[in-house]
């Protein structure tokens, strides 16, 4: 059995929903939940299910075994140096892929939930960067540490600056020291710090707050979110007045306020 | 009386003015200051007003009653659901206001301080991260809530994202629950927290050390700080460089400079 | 002798090396280690040195004196004044020149530490925002205080705001005041703050951590990350998925990944 409970099986990624939450287990614990090309791969095809799935309303993103994630598969890597090319064309696309699944959990319309356990580490800290939420347990440990193999953390380090302030970032991707949960919470990269034996929980909780939201506005919200975020100032108003005019025809924004202002308890959400 | 001994008045939002500093008071308890379009309406005029009014050095926002500012009115908004479009062109034009009123306390030239007591939330929350500098009670709380009602706080969000790491900024808009203000603190978007009975001298000692300086330069630096933010590095540091230097040719920067190296007390100011 | 013995010389800049790690001292303690035109010059001279210097891995900005560095030069600059033009042509030159040695510090390919004791304020603080890392004792003191004198910090703005969350870096710039150490560091402006006796010790291990790395990947990170940072995210994969497999095929990539998953201990890095 897995720390959870979970029965351990052959799959690289399990799912398991109930009460519109989808947990997703990395479950390769003997590479560390190496982000190999079939975990990539694994990820990407659920990703895209669950993108498509109106019983999703949130997802949590959990490790089996004792630690959360150490990046790429570096055996896996190093078995296509014998690439006619040294491996370089292999290597771009496997960089490419692995950019595309960061970004397919950024545009996924529901919102991700990182839950970290034990080690994070280059790709694997960049996941937690990826997601829109992190809960960490106490003894969760953060590294971007390719530069101590000769490999800096570069794509890793476009998650990773985009959460912390830069001297930070700098400092993880120069150094390559792992850094306690609880440093990095309170640079923002991880949104709560727990026990470990409350780990769980924290993320179900995140979960079930967001599962009780009308998905329609938490939808319409976190994609206004990422794109304002590249826009000047003046243009990052004019489309989000425009995104939240569009909100407020949506069924749910009318019976939601129509509640509110009535006095009324939240009506179940249409979801549109 | 107000809570700060300030007669009640009709007027939506007070103004008053001494040694150089013009303090808004947001005057709509019962409604918790909401953004009404009279209000919208009163600040953007009292706002323009003060742009041109070189006796105004600073600004503090000041909300009567116990709670700094609740957001949209959503009662006058629900009303509008009745026009022949469902309220879409209203809604649109009311978004397009309250953001020029946003974007008037960025390009307001006076730096513009927040005093804040109780809730400040949604649209609140945004003119909290709108103003150039916050401070707060210990007492106060902060939050994007409009998920609870199914809106989205799509336009707070663009000023809460530009003011805290996004994993909080995510938290905050998507769990809707209300932070305390030294959270908020900690992660950037109040400079002080201070007891309730010492807020509104915090403030004033605040907007204080800002009259006491050469409004020249004030005006200049402000004005160049949110243009550099847009700005890749190098073109950040060409348009500074010009900033500067045209400041070294005002008439204050003479006179301040060469007090200075010749250790004397600094000048009245001549605002130029 | 200067404080960590080094020999008083009328050298602006001194530099040692040692380890691959070179150590420039400002001296010019008299002037607070103003940042003249002479001084910003042999800044310059040695960086350019130093970027094509092989054996140098990190570089340690000190101080020689009680404190870091005081800014501009005013004397100097308030002497030009009697030019035909007010001296604007030669202030236009100097923030010019000044932004030049800023920007030198970002692009060499080896990272900076800053090490800070006493007063860093104006251009001295802007020269620890432009650092990659930075060290300070506990009695360091951070300021952008050229409002106080008539002349906003418009340049030191543009490293500061990239450092720190806008509120604190508006209160910096309007209000002039020091901020302690612990202060800036909770806000991501420093990364350790450590007793003053402590301080030399800290800026060397963080130095020799970084030398012990891989040169190229080091210089390939380092040159990436300020890169990615002015792109939008989709852009910014990119990009450092192609800068990741460049990486991938250096000598000591594979020679690093290749003892990591071997479990033998790092190569000398051959640095390319």
């Amino acid at each position: 059995m897995g720390h959870d409970g979970t029965p351990i099986t052959d799959e690289l990624l399990l799912r398991s929903d109930a009460d519109g939450i989808a947990v997703l287990t990395l479950n390769a614990p003997k590479s560390i939940n190496a982000l190999s090309e079939a975990m990539l791969g694994a990820l990407s095809d659920t990703l895209d299910t669950i993108a498509a799935d109106r019983s999703v309303k949130a997802v949590i993103l959990r490790s089996g075994g004792a630690h959360f994630c150490a990046g790429h598969n570096l055996k896996e890597m190093t078995a296509r140096r014998a690439d006619a090319d040294g491996g370089y064309q292999y290597f771009q696309d496997l960089f490419a892929k692995c950019s595309a699944m960061m970004l397919r959990v950024v545009r996924l319309p529901q919102p991700v939930i990182a839950e970290v356990r034990g080690i994070a580490t280059a790709a694997g800290c960049q996941l937690v960067a990826s997601c829109d939420l992190a809960v960490a347990s106490e003894d969760a440990k953060f590294a971007t540490s390719g530069v101590n193999i000769g490999l800096f953390c570069s794509t890793p380090m476009v998650a990773l600056s985009r959460n912390v302030p830069r001297k930070l970032a700098m400092e993880m991707l120069l150094l390559g020291d792992f850094l306690p949960a609880a440093r990095v919470a309170e640079m923002g990269l991880v949104n709560r710090v727990v026990p470990l034996d409350g780990l769980e929980a924290a993320a179900m909780q995140m979960a079930r707050t967001i599962a009780d939201k009308s998905p329609a506005a938490v939808k319409i919200g976190k994609r206004a979110f990422y794109e304002q975020l590249e826009m000047p100032l003046e243009d990052a108003y004019a489309f989000a007045g425009r995104t939240m005019a569009d909100n407020m025809m949506a069924r749910d924004a009318e019976a939601g306020i129509g509640a509110f202002t009535r006095k009324e308890a939240m009506p179940e959400w249409a979801g549109e």
